[in-house]
């Protein structure tokens, strides 16, 4: 909104929090997009509000990074204003997620998404494919999400990655909750599971994380992948998963060494009276913009 | 399940809690069936919950009251089990209840159905109004919930009453809240509204509430029809609405002056560390059964 | 921001959180002005979370009011930006808060101020003041806060009605807790106190408010003058105090007999885990505005 | 703890909170006696926090009483210590309270008890029918507590009542929940009963409650007694109860008409979050004493 | 219940929640006993909550554990109702839970028992040590719980590992807090302790766990033997203690090595907002369960 | 407060809670000094209540200790009443506080602090400076709180090692959050710090920490340097930080080789439900006064 009279503002709704940082989406490198996809009846709590709670606690970060040695900001970040999803049919909002990570790619930009439900993970995956044959995708979860459908639908958050694996094949890392059909179906499905009960037994094993991606990579970061410990606020905290430690390494490590092209961090669920993981969902988004653009600074 | 061997019990899924007092369904006046519909991704908090943590509010509870001087548990109270609804489509959700709303009816219990969503009304009112023709609705709600449709659907807890009042006409007390699209809809429905920010200017107004319904009534109670100072547990807390008192009024003058037939509480969304709202809603239940079959005692 | 491309979003910083509904600062007749002021180290909770949360919380509501049968978009809402406020001198603070209304005052904007702590309704008065000769305040407040100084400080929240009352009379509602101190300077300062302990002893005690102020009108309302059972959420409740119906019908008494020019709604410190106070307190915003501008419509 | 250097300091588990306003026992008018007995194994929540989270409120409010024009402390409160009460059998619980009491008594002051459970009454009040023969008991409750036993006990809070009826007679108020076997054995015992459901269709039924009691009185305030409105932070919320004015007033008028010689609090389970509670308990010991010994400054 | 129509349902109160894989007793292999001993007053919180909400986080979860490749639910788990101990002595107590589940033993089921406060451990382990002479029992455990008797009674919490080392020797697990009483003790009772501040030095420290361990063995797990970090959801959360993963490896070591005849988990006091805990510990029975009855499948 | 009879009682406000071990000022080796300093206009939350939080804590502790095998009370531990600062200007609370810990130290008692905001330290530092000359500062914390000022003062938490450098050297560890610029500024400051992302690069870490202090040490501990995992109850969490058995293991290393003079824990900021953090304060304390005292046992 353009006033007639100036004075000190907080951006309420970007990444960052300071005005000064913010940038026009034409200038920008980083495209942030929310897309609180929730379907609940009621305001009160949910992964409709994970986005908008991850852009307030983005607000009180330092903005440099001391592992990297730069402030990322510089390279431009623009925050998108948050989708609204009313549609009645998920086919319809599978489409328009499509649309716009397509229109936002298209013009060169880095998608972060910032969910909402792990259900709008496919739509992305379809957009970015779309654009990088070859595409891999990474997933951090506690689940597989690979059920063929779910209370009847293909587009549950419990099917997410099975549709996601229609355009990319997968690695799946530190999975400790699936199905019987879902362990049945591994065999014949593109995708390389790291499960969590033993994927530390090899010291290597981030790197044949890495191996196991092609050259162009997505990451999908499900917060339920992270250790309940540090992670509680999720719909089914599944205990064991990564430490914060383990996460920061294998994501710089894939970075490093793969050109990682888009990613999402979804189901973050806010808490009251615990920002703790809140804040954790701002600085992991920090990290990764670090890692992935801080060279070119 | 029988045990081959006994001891004292405590009975997690039934109302009242009590062993000795749950009876055979053949022999039961009233039907509880809870019904959690609630389509979230989480199962920390939300209306699925409600029917289960009212169900352990009642369990500690007196099963005497005191102003009608009965125990109605002697009447024969079954607990249902929770219906599992598992549907991708609500035509199909819709249909599960109405059939199962009818299974109830058709073998003479009153069904005191515990939500979940207000979207589960619809489809007992028509189960109730295939029963008894002429069968009107007493709503307590904060929101009129009259949209034709709404995201895309004309299942949604917004439009649960516009589909009830095509099977009954309505009477809605302590509505607070609608949009301009539904008061435009008003004056063409079979509705009388009482709202409720005059509907006390009238010191006779429950008794016009009695006089709106016909002679056999079905009670659709939204709890955030009550003040959000005794419920704040529900999705979207309106300020203003029914003291306990004044429902408790209402609800006698109504059971007294017309033939109750079924009844739906709805919409409580448990919270984290206050349990008054759940033992709020589980006294609700014993009063309005205490009303409608304490003369029978 | 402008984008090359267009989506449904939704405006997480505008009151009422629709894009469609949101105006140009030029054309509006109303300026909802947050200032988050809260000296506190912490992000986590206070005050400064009020005004965010109202926003949030306005979004859930129905634009259409049935009380005075008005949509109250249509007159134009423009939601400012927060203020940022990090100044060492409250003094600074307070400079930079009059200014600012000012600015919105001298362009015809009435001026809706969300805090926040209660300490920027001095800034706000005066700037009022200086625009409309002879304003009186209306408090609705448990506290008096008439203190000289508190812990060393002139503007202390303790203060703010002291401070205010330098700039016009004072008629305070809801009184429930004062210091010796403060009670015996009552008699020297220009201000009329209704006591919550005796208050409603004479029936017409809402005229006697009204009568006691001067034609325009400014109205500053401290969440906490209003009853702990449906405001919780702030920092020193004191039991008593206003009910919803008492709180709307006096606001809309003196609305209608006086020409108020300007309201805040300070001290809503939300509560993890319940928001029923955020939305009433959005709810209060838009009745105020409805009476205040419904009849423009 | 005497100090060789001096400074500025909190008293942490004084009434009131400020050092100045606290006096020696020998000088005391009136002790507060914290009792926290809670027989959890937990110290995460419950009534054992009451004592301890009244006093903390306490130290937030302000000194002087603008109803009666006030400051009660200038009578002299003394703090005692918390009770310790690391006993097996609730026997000697019961001897060791009843002695602490009768020695408070012994030397001419007002006990002011803070549990704690209910269950610590009947030692009070056994402590108080010895110095004062005559004595009566008003208590203000949802539950009759009137039980011969529960659980095996006689000492349960569930028995608290029948227990103190030993010693004196009862007038119990707000009652809304009691057993069948309660029901039964009322008219044999003695107490008057003024049920939630029809005590106020009375308009005098405040008047009626002090004819009920003899000259010399024990209040004791289950504080579930209250609308879970304002005090959901107990136990067993039952919907219903006393506002914040009707205790007041009806504290007042049995305070004015008869010669009140202690008094308990109870049952208090502050909550995580809320803070209200715990200052409504504050402020009412604040009020009753104000009330009994304002007359006497 | 049986009931004259169908409809699907969820199973509340049975472990896994789904009624397909639920069994008769007489067929089962694992009997789920959940014994919610807690002596508090209120209903509101505490380890009376814990076996309820460890059922309802175990119908959350797959029923397909990836580490073993098994279905666990195959071998038959019944889940018995919640005992109910109305008992005004704790001798009466500890009686009745010896002799329900000596029944369940002396027909050949693995009893997994829920507590509820860690006073019913002693109950549990003379039922099985007269089962099977030369029991020895595994405690995971923060505290010693090794007092000959506290607040005057031998059965309280602080003494369950002195009562069930009379019925077998002890090794106890992650002990981070005893008194110097229990200290001196130590040395003449049958126990063997590893201490967390320094169990981990030796890098073998577990098999000295098994090695210390006769042939059959019971297992304790008093939740606060975990990490707070993953646990805070008990009454004396202990800094330090063991993780997931630590849990995990040293369960599935002891189990097979050694023959486990029966386990408890204990202590969980449910947390209002936070289901991690709860959720952990119904994965914890799954995985005990899987690792001890997986080879059998 | 002497009584002229005696109850066995708990010691609300003293570090262990029970009264056998407190001791008088003059016989204690250690002195505990709470000091509550918040800036917030509240007093539901902030590290206002950290003082007392962890007080209560310790009152549920074991007072024996077993790594060391000792009971650290028996040195003589005094907790002195908690500072009151109602001071405007934070120029006048650094005097008193540098006074009040000059006072402390003067009569040879070690000081333990117990904050409040970390805004405490530097005036701590100061007056043990001026006692020990050479003397260093190991600084646990997440943030480098180097700022020269901040919002305008020079005493924010922000700034509060940047004046503590002003009288002694620093070394920071476990810091992973600090602004480009005190980045720029920290090779011209007399610090060393570890930052969390390599600090554990070289297994003799802690040992370059210790090689990095001087003789003479002051440890002064941020609560938000541990991990949020087990800390979450602080102002701005940052995900990583140090693990309980890390703290432990560095703080016993730099005791065992230096000479620690006084310490202080900060930012504690207690959660409504989840008393966890505050036991882990409390057991610090304990662990750090064992650690420094033991031996002399």
């Amino acid at each position: 909104m353009s006033l007639p009279f100036k004075y000190d503002q907080v951006a309420v709704g970007e990444f960052g929090g300071s005005t000064s940082s913010s940038v026009d989406f034409d200038r920008a490198r980083v495209a942030i997009l929310p897309i609180p996809l929730d379907r609940t009846t009621s305001y009160v709590s949910g992964t409709r509000n994970g986005p908008h709670e991850i852009l307030v606690a983005s607000s009180h970060m330092e903005l440099w990074d001391e592992e990297t040695g730069t402030e990322i900001h510089s390279i431009g970040i623009a925050t998108l204003p948050e989708m609204e999803l009313p549609f009645a049919s998920m086919d319809e909002v599978v489409c328009e997620i499509r649309r716009v990570v397509a229109e936002i790619v298209s013009r060169g930009k880095f998608p972060m998404v910032l969910g909402g439900e792990h259900s709008i993970t496919p739509a992305v995956v379809a957009a970015l494919a779309a654009k990088h044959p070859g595409l891999s995708v990474l997933q951090l979860d506690a689940h597989a999400d690979l059920r063929e459908s779910f209370m009847g639908t293909p587009h549950s958050h419990a099917c997410a990655m099975r549709r996601s694996a229609e355009f990319a094949p997968l690695t799946q890392v530190a999975i400790r909750s699936l199905s019987a059909e879902e362990a049945a179906a591994v065999p014949s499905l593109p995708t390389k599971i790291f499960y969590d009960y033993n994927m530390r037994s090899d010291p290597a094993w981030m790197d044949r994380v890495v191996d196991s991606l092609s050259d162009t990579v997505y990451i999908s970061i499900d917060v339920d992948g992270l250790d309940p410990a540090i992670m509680p606020a999720t719909g089914t905290p599944e205990p064991g998963g990564l430490s914060w430690h383990e996460a920061l390494t294998l994501l710089r490590k894939v970075i490093e060494n793969r050109t990682v092209v888009g990613c999402d961090i979804v189901e973050l669920s806010p808490m009251g009276g615990n920002v703790a993981p809140n804040f954790l969902c701002a600085k992991l988004v920090y990290k990764i913009l670090s890692y992935r653009f801080g060279r070119e600074l």
